[in-house]
């Protein structure tokens, strides 16, 4: 299925899988570069010997690295590493791009930035991304506040006015082939995919938090900033993380103070929490996609489902009444 | 273009125009139906006089009528009264259908459920409504918090599940035929549109409110509670109004308690920058797809144009490589 991503990145798919933290390893990243598309690691916060490990775990594929950009600021070391490692793209979100993206193209390897409103687009667009990612607020984990219906086309005629060759990819709520043949039609060239691999069965969710979330609706889900006080994260006030609620989120969402002062205690058991998969306390970041999201197939099968069903949309409308 | 919604409503494009309290009047809904669509008069919180004027401007066209639920629940005469109009559909959001869905079907008048989450869906469709809006938070006006993308194809997966006979529309971020055909392909059988309707030559909109909103991106919304406190009108917790931003928005968001104790003073000066069209103070209910808007044709282009350009954008694909 070619688009101009898939020209852009060399790949079979126009999907990319979405570099989400902890959960997108190497063997999850392997296995989506297998069946055709973007695979990623999640380099995240940035862990120099896990990023390594996950390489290696990936190794023989073809795949990417994604970065939060204001914690690659602080270990901008990282960036040479992920490089050197062979990454296949740079996946940046989260901050300012412009101190990353020369020593990026220097290395020829195609930047990915994602963004979250026009303002940021046209940073991107400035940096010479080579590939734009709007993310609306349905995506799960860090994000913003606009939706993905609305921004897609916003900045696609953005990309269009700059004169740019950056190519367009949507994010959030985008879980099956409906969502990737919608996203064409608003004017992206593909899409970056994460609550549904974050459910496949190589991804380093925990099995319980996963089996949890398979019967969850979309409606369950919140954006917010428990988890990132609980995890002592500083996140800019600009973004919140959304995740799937439970007894532990509805506990202290609108009581981020209190949380605060217990913090100590609150720590302890959610690092426990995580760990036994415990979830009334553990609530992972999925976006409003999780209502899409019934069982926990291996990634080339996501692959491979996402890819035909769009497809099959797109052929049914060949004989539009026009 | 005809889709199941087409023939539900008996209409020739899969378009309903948003019921907008104050700006969809009689000649708006008019010259959206001359054009093929569905347009509608916005009953909102309900003025009998009003309506009866409205349906008078917009005599000899086959328009709808909407109302705000729990506004209608104050006043259920207004539904006789819209249905004695000849209203060729009953549009309700915001509060249960349930008390009204047996009076609509009697009297054989389409009924049209917008709703906001799955959990109102399936209510929709126990109360049968023959139509129903899965409205995304993109959407300008009153709303929740769940985004277009993934809402609308897990509605339509709900319908299926339920067997249901309801026809399923998407609203909320779409201005154009971009947004038309990705809705078609997240399974929805047509859109509701408001934002840019509400930037039409015929809706009742300040001219220069609509003038400073055709130079706003899509950045500058927000959802808040202000305009309900200023307007002293009494929605539940679950609701927010999506306004374009400005000086009073961003004086007041976040300080609603102070707003509260100058209430008599700011009121009175709200009603004043309604009549004067001061972009200063009064915040206009539009969408996330102002962003989208750059120009106040007539409805009927309008519609022309979402229908046009998705037609094109549908047939693009047909040939897409399988």
């Amino acid at each position: 299925m070619k688009t101009r991503l898939t020209e852009r990145l060399g790949i079979a798919h126009p999907v990319i899988q979405a570099p989400m933290a902890f959960a997108a390893g190497g063997a999850l990243a392997k296995a989506v570069s297998k069946a055709g598309a973007l695979g990623m690691i999640g380099g995240g916060y940035g862990d120099a010997a896990w990023i390594e490990e996950q390489f290696a775990v990936a190794s023989g594929g073809r795949i990417g690295c994604g970065f939060i950009t204001w914690a690659l600021a602080e270990k901008p070391e990282l960036l040479d590493q992920a490089i050197e490692l062979g990454a296949a793209a740079i996946f940046l979100s989260f901050g300012d791009p412009a101190p990353f993206a020369e020593k990026v193209r220097l290395a020829d390897v195609p930047l990915i930035c994602q963004i979250q409103t026009l303002r940021d687009a046209r940073r991107a667009i400035e940096v010479g991304a080579d590939v734009i990612v709007a993310q609306g607020a349905e995506a799960g984990g860090h994000g913003e506040t606009r939706g993905t219906m609305a921004l897609v086309p916003e900045i696609a005629d953005e990309i269009a006015r700059a004169g740019s060759a950056a190519v367009l990819c949507a994010a959030g709520g985008i879980a099956d082939g409906r969502g990737l043949a919608a996203s064409l039609m608003l004017g992206a060239d593909g899409v970056v995919v994460g609550t549904r691999f974050w459910a496949a069965a190589e991804a380093l969710a925990h099995p319980k938090i996963v089996a949890a979330a398979l019967s969850a609706d979309g409606d369950a889900t919140l954006r917010t900033r428990v988890v990132d006080i609980v995890r002592e994260i500083k996140w800019s006030e600009r973004y919140s993380g959304r995740v799937l609620s439970n007894a532990f989120i509805q506990r202290w969402h609108g009581h981020e103070n209190q949380l605060v002062r217990g913090i100590k205690v609150e720590a302890a058991s959610w690092v426990r929490a995580q760990e036994s998969g415990d979830t009334t306390i553990a609530a992972p970041f999925v976006g409003e996609a999780i209502g899409l999201v019934h069982d926990a197939p291996g990634a080339e099968d996501i692959v491979y489902s996402i890819v035909t069903s769009s497809r099959k949309l797109l052929a049914c409308f060949d004989n539009v009444e026009a």
